[in-house]
């Protein structure tokens, strides 16, 4: 194989230019009605959905060109048991405190609860049959899921990382990722937080230390450098 | 018991009241020689450590309180094996972009490889005997190491976190801690990073959503708000 | 909360006789109908299901009374994703010698795939809509999946153990939580395996040493020493 | 590469003919002298140790032969920290109940905590500096260490092991590493057990359904068969 780099920022990627379908996987972390769609549980609270909903048309060329060209494609959702067996009782205590607590009814079903219609993935970015859908309880996508599991299993080495909120499911995941030994690539234009600091702030702390949690590229980039 | 609170934004902490020396844990991570130390290897660099140096005299008089009234102390060192087997290929690779390379010599030994002088902990925060100290590979303090084992041995569910970095290490292992369900606290002047805007924005990112990852306090409050 | 004990096997169970509805689980495992059901893949291959059908009793009596008493139960399932990602290319190989593999066409749909009739819970032992069941790729209950997280969270010390079969999913799981610190409980007549030795072997092993992996008991004796 | 195949039971190992040594490791697990060391713990207590010390020839065989050949080598080490931290309260009690307790006075210092004479691995079978030592709180090798880590980071798939017990820490780690899809092989003359009807159960649980938990062989015929 030859070697294929990525245009990105502090290095081009990945670090040893090992970079093909079979080894590489798109990740879109959380991009769930409840979060950014219309009508669901952060639009009905009255706030802005705009950032939120930026990162879709990156996210979609990603997903059309990297389809098309076989990488694997992972989509994450957050989301508890409908019994609520695996929701700390802090995580839920601080979720009543600043609206509808995880599990109350919410505007498109019960919060954050698997199988309601808010925790479904917006149908703009609606999964293929045959990809994979990592439910997780926490905001990393390894903790409590299979995950590792299914990347060693199809030898998955690179992973590009999109969704929401860059700063916190998005960002756990690369930390958690980045220190299990896979090569973490952040798409700019392709993840988005409800505080457009926190979101600039968390592609900055990325790229400390000569790379410490891996690079951050444009969608444009990666849709130029990958590979078939 | 009745509850306890240390004064602490967005919200007292912790979430329930629940706070005793049985039950809560201050950590201290990485104070490590080749970080924030005299002669280590960032020094030697001809960095500035004013900055990772800056939360010494409030983790120093956090340790104080807490080891008078019974609290668990954790240390935690990040670092590899001699043979670097834990060590990943694009960690390596990252660090020799930047300078020496991890397992290279450095001015106070093989850099981050345990057991070298430049990879202990600050004398000014030493351990004591029978203080827990975790060896870990990663960022995260909590992946490839016992320290879950340990908490829920002990019977702990509240983390005190201090060290460096704010956004690096600190943060990952608060993540990490967070979505296993431990209630967890960031001591703002007792950690810090190499670019202060991180600092503030990982200060920052712990206080959305109603304290997403938990909740933020100084110093002081704390040494005010814990009971014996 | 007074002392209470089950009469087991090499000691009375737990160790420490804090034993009540509260921190005690009841685990049901795999009871497939794959592996013991009328007209499942085992049945179906000519195989007597007589021995992976024994424990049924013993099961729905502590389920009745579990239930009955507020205890929480949780089932599991051995499965893989429709598209067999998160299937080992060994574990898949291993099952092609020996007949259908897995993913291929049984008797009650796609061997071991999730959602395929064979792969649910007989009838006879049905969860209700409240309890836990764990999916997982595994034999061990632990791996994978969000079981120990949600073991956390309700605050559960005590495990008991029934399914199928008693030396490979039932131990593997067993060993698992051990480690972890639960303390558990094997029941005898809950459990089996395709070879009745390999039973009695599994038996045997958890009392070594004192009970190196916990004790063993009649469900029996456990109905008649649980307290409400 | 060419396939190369160990004879083994219930197929040729390993199932896809992968095998070289830098694909390849060694484990030999909890060899220490507490175990089945002269003067040791057990051997202080009266009891016989011409079981446990049954290996030690075919170990040293595959030790020298493998060393030779390039193969990684891991040990393993049961052992708990100096204040017991990561010591559950039940493995105490169990330990307490039998002799001495985890932790108490012994004839090679404190039973079964690191850095006691008792705790190092036998001098027989002596790590060499640059082989990789696992610490481990528990009877399996990946929980609380960094084991999977240094595994992938090597690129190790398939796993030879080795030590005692092989009902205990051998089949618990062998059952982890199955479940995490790596390829084991268990080498019936270089692994025994306290009692010797469970050590030949342990070796047939892992036989059964086409080699549940990987295949059995002897040392003679993995010297044999391993290709440089």
């Amino acid at each position: 194989m030859s070697a294929n780099y990525i245009q990105a920022d502090p290095y081009e990627w990945p670090f040893d230019g090992k970079l093909c379908p079979s080894n590489t996987a798109l990740m879109v972390i959380d991009m769930q009605t409840d979060f950014c769609g219309h009508g669901g549980y952060v639009d009905r609270m009255g706030y802005d959905i705009t950032l939120t909903r930026a990162p879709i048309p990156a996210i979609s060329q990603l997903l059309d060109t990297m389809r098309t060209q076989g990488y694997m494609i992972i989509h994450t959702r957050e989301g508890h048991r409908i019994d609520l067996s695996d929701l700390p009782e802090n995580k839920l205590w601080r979720s009543r405190r600043i609206g509808s607590g995880i599990g109350d009814s919410g505007p498109c079903g019960r919060v954050l609860v698997r199988g309601e219609a808010g925790w479904e993935i917006i149908p703009e970015l609606s999964p293929m049959a045959d990809e994979v859908i990592i439910d997780k309880p926490g905001k990393g996508s390894f903790y409590a899921t299979d995950l590792e599991l299914i990347l060693h299993t199809r030898g998955i080495r690179n992973i590009i990382l999109t969704g929401i909120t860059t700063d916190v499911c998005v960002h756990t995941t690369m930390r958690e990722a980045n220190d299990r030994g896979f090569e973490c690539l952040l798409v700019e234009d392709g993840c988005a937080a409800t505080d457009y600091a926190n979101h600039l702030a968390a592609l900055s702390m990325v790229k400390m230390q000569g790379g410490v949690f891996g690079a951050v590229a444009t969608s444009a980039a990666i849709v130029e450098g990958l590979p078939e």
